[in-house]
């Protein structure tokens, strides 16, 4: 049998127009904002109104750790908004932008898959509704006005070798890592070291991402440091009067963006902060208004649960008095055999040991959901080599942990192969079994909650973290910062900090390399390996073979 | 008596729905791609179903040498299309987008100004439709592309002291006008000297500008040259194998944006290259199929005649096949004063004097339109302390060159101000007298060209090129590139290289500092002066008071 790929599946999407999608959300047509006749923001105004309605459910999609197997998170967050429509219930999807660069290094990524899919899949993977390009522009002009400011007196007494705040390019530009800036002269400034990071890692839009509004914007950007005095005394973006300016950029790409699934189900597509140096889920005003709207919100969060949904929970939901009603992890049968140590070479044969070998990697998400008071299901992404048997011993690991594991089929069926764990998901929802708590208390020090995570999340042994962190923790702390929540920023591949460590890995350490602050985000970033904040493009980059075919069709972006 | 300010006379514009604007046009719905409710793109599929109808008439709007004073070229152009509407005629204007950046400098320029407004202004001063940041990222792209390139091999062996390809950002940042890159080590690549220029001295808006289609874009953009080799052979964009995802990056910000005046007439506006470096005009797109839907189109060039119109006539219309019907020179009784040797701080008193002594610097813009064959009127835009005295003066001056001066008053009145120009104007159109040409052929030697303009429209008394410059032309010629027209780089503000140099000198020489080949673009640049191709901030940059209120509107960009 002969499969159709994602992009050909999309573009026979029976797209109906964005009005359409927005008159079933009862979003009056001055309130919607079209970007061309399938995508459209919704207004400030709107949301504004909407705010006394009581709250939809919340259900986050997470997943065990990534492998070269896939796993199909987001393919299953969409899945499963059709499927509770489909079960008659009203239903929306959140998830995250795409960002532009790196569509051209590899070829891009879809925004779900198979008949589970958000459209219009090319749009979103390109310009979309321009809310990255205008990070990049507010991210930039803060860029210019601390060298401008230098130039011009340094008034704020800006240590020049300390500027924290680096450029930002949404491309995938290693040449761009690490640059002396300002050469050529009296007229060009004052040279120095500098460096640009790719879009989704600027701090504006973790911001953008956890804003509650713009006012509440325009501030989180005022309290960004952007670079510190020789006496080590921070500067503040607020310092430099860059913020109104920056919210001047960002008012449009504060709104939300509405598209739609293959079914015709309303999606919001909007924000995409770094999973690593930052929390990793879409915006919390696309989340919250999506609440108002619907009375199943289905979401989803970077890389793993022990990332991904612990950030949402610690950082997001926290932040944003979000709770949660319910969790589906995702797991693959392909994942489970390479978490049981099967190449991924090796996938195809049917090696029911190798998936009970690799199940305890699902074991321990499913048990540190239960930290959070989140009731959760197990969502077994299927795929076409899958066996019965093999699928049976994920089910009956499940089992025995007291959680139920349902096996999908919304890859190739769309909601209706998907409707037996929305009707799980909805019986989660109504049990009233949440009772979501954070994983710690505010009132922890920076230090403690840095263990809480990595023993309580990844069972480490021990934390590693030398004096000079532990004194900047302590500076932090006594600069007011102490109840920040922590953002861990580590592989994504392993409970550990080793890559390669498939499973349920113990007895390791956590070594932090680094810490550093996001003031106007509201988190301590917990650097715990080699973090990449700028990629580079391959050897044949997939923007070779990019290309307008003569029927106006985009060619080798998928 | 108290004006009011641009700002609140858009803001209190009766906008029609651009669905509204666009059935005016008989622009089916489908075909019209909204952003937001007020900007709306033409789809491609509707420009080719136009193709076959008759094309209206063509009408530029340039103008004296810009002093500080001003001289309201752009009010004019959007007046004279209200104007034409007015009296009957079927009009649309094509004007250019603005910069992002330079709005974060000084207080920000709108588009038009009084009641010859196009609308809605603040956005068309922020990102309006992307086109500029998908311009960026198209060029930013190909940066990328060709250090990756040399990173991984150099295949082309581009040699790296010899990358003519810099790099953009929209935003006025002196500090990036002169970088190292790709320090930091093995995985960031060579080390080189590099720099970024603003998106507007893009050769991609340049190329975008003057693209009949996507195809001839994408050709366009292949053709460009990115660096030399060792041998100084060049380097094509083709060769780096960019071209094709750039259009994808590019394919919509290839459609003309339809916005509307206060008075509800069309206007596309669409494109914005530099007029120094480049031919600063809006798109021929946009021009081309607005000559399609409208009996009449209005369109104006960057900076005075000598430039501005010059480039108009001498590539756009030569390479867009256009021909333009007739030509509306704009002057102001204070600008002639300026020329006339009047400070801009004594500019309030009536002075007829010196508007005769200034005369000369508009006589001399008349006698060059003759040069191309198309008929002229100047549109004297009237300001609040002009005497009728002087206004007379002005009148007097062009009569006896034989040309009519008209007194207009769109500013304070709107299309209704200026009916008795755009009467004029359907005069000359129709009167035939139009016989455009461009005032040099295209099989004139590169340095021929060059003397051409100098002499006849600058009336300099010899051109200065050195050895070298020659050497490079005729290599240029060798390579097949000699049918190129010419662009200008010089000071807008004389008809000489020396900008103190106001009315209508004589007795100079033009120095060609530097010659180089838009290979994409397709024309020679010719630099004769200090050009700028990246701003910088000021002191207080307009950035600082940038903010949104608390009803939401945007304070300090106006």
């Amino acid at each position: 049998m002969a499969f159709k790929s994602d992009i050909e599946i999309a573009r026979e999407a029976n797209k109906k127009p964005i009005q359409q999608i927005g008159d079933a959300l009862n979003i009056p047509g001055e309130h919607l904002l079209p970007y061309g006749h399938d995508k459209a923001k919704i207004s400030q105004a709107f949301i504004d109104s909407v705010q006394e309605r009581p709250d939809g459910k919340l259900i986050l999609v997470t997943a065990i750790n990534p492998t070269p197997a896939g796993e199909g998170k987001t393919t299953t967050t969409v899945g499963l908004g059709d499927g509770l429509n489909k079960i008659g219930k009203k239903a929306m999807i959140c998830i995250r932008e795409a960002s532009l660069g790196p569509n051209f290094g590899m070829k891009g990524g879809a925004a779900g898959g198979g008949k589970a899919q958000v459209v219009p899949m090319e749009e979103m993977n390109l310009h979309f509704t321009g809310d990255f390009h205008a990070i990049t522009s507010a991210h930039s002009l803060l860029s210019a006005m601390i060298d401008n400011h230098i130039y011009w007196g340094n008034e704020a007494q800006i240590d020049q070798r300390r500027v924290t705040w680096r450029r930002v390019v949404d491309m995938n530009d290693r040449s761009l890592r690490q640059i002396t800036s300002s050469l050529g002269g009296v007229s060009n400034g004052f040279p120095r070291e500098d460096g640009f990071d790719i879009t989704v890692a600027s701090e504006v839009m973790a911001i953008l991402c956890l804003a509650k509004n713009l006012k509440d914007l325009e501030e989180r950007l005022g309290n960004m440091i952007v670079a510190y005095r020789r006496d080590k005394s921070p500067v503040f973006c607020r310092d430099i009067k860059a913020e109104g300016a920056m919210t001047v950029l960002l008012k449009d790409a504060m709104q939300p963006n509405l598209v739609q699934t293959l079914e015709n189900n309303p999606a919001f597509v909007h924000g995409g902060p770094f999973a690593n140096i930052a929390h990793g889920c879409n915006s919390v005003i696309a989340t919250t208004t999506a609440l108002k709207l619907a009375d199943y919100v289905v979401t989803e969060a970077g890389f793993g649960a022990d990332l991904g949904a612990e950030k949402f929970m610690d950082i997001k939901c926290r932040k944003a008095g979000l709770k949660p009603d319910a969790v589906v992890i995702v797991a693959t049968v392909r994942a489970m055999k390479m978490n049981g140590g099967v190449a991924k070479a090796d996938l195809g044969a049917e090696k029911v040991a190798a998936v009970k070998a690799g199940c305890p990697n699902l074991g321990r998400h499913i048990e540190n959901m239960k930290k959070f008071g989140v009731p959760a299901v197990v969502g077994i992404n299927h795929f076409v080599t899958d066996t019965d048997a093999e699928v049976q011993a994920v089910m009956d690991y499940c089992a025995e942990l007291g959680v139920e594991a349902i096996l999908n089929k919304h890859w190739e069926l769309g909601g209706e192969g998907i409707t037996e764990t929305a009707k799980k998901v909805v019986e989660l929802c109504e049990s009233g079994a949440a009772n979501y708590a954070p994983l710690y208390a505010d009132e922890l020090s920076l230090a403690e909650k840095i263990e809480t995570v990595c023993k309580e999340i990844y069972r480490a042994d021990s934390v590693v973290m030398d004096g000079k962190i532990l004194n900047q923790l302590k500076e932090w702390e006594a600069q007011g910062y102490g109840n920040l929540p922590v953002c861990m920023a580590k592989t994504q591949y392993s409970f550990s900090t080793d890559p390669t460590q498939r499973g349920a890995p113990t007895g390791f350490d956590i070594p932090v390399r680094e810490v550093r602050l996001s003031a106007g985000a509201g988190f301590i970033v917990v650097v715990c390996g080699e973090i990449m904040t700028m990629p580079g493009l391959p050897r044949v980059p997939a923007a070779e073979s990019i290309r307008l075919n003569d029927e106006g069709l985009i060619e080798g972006l998928f």
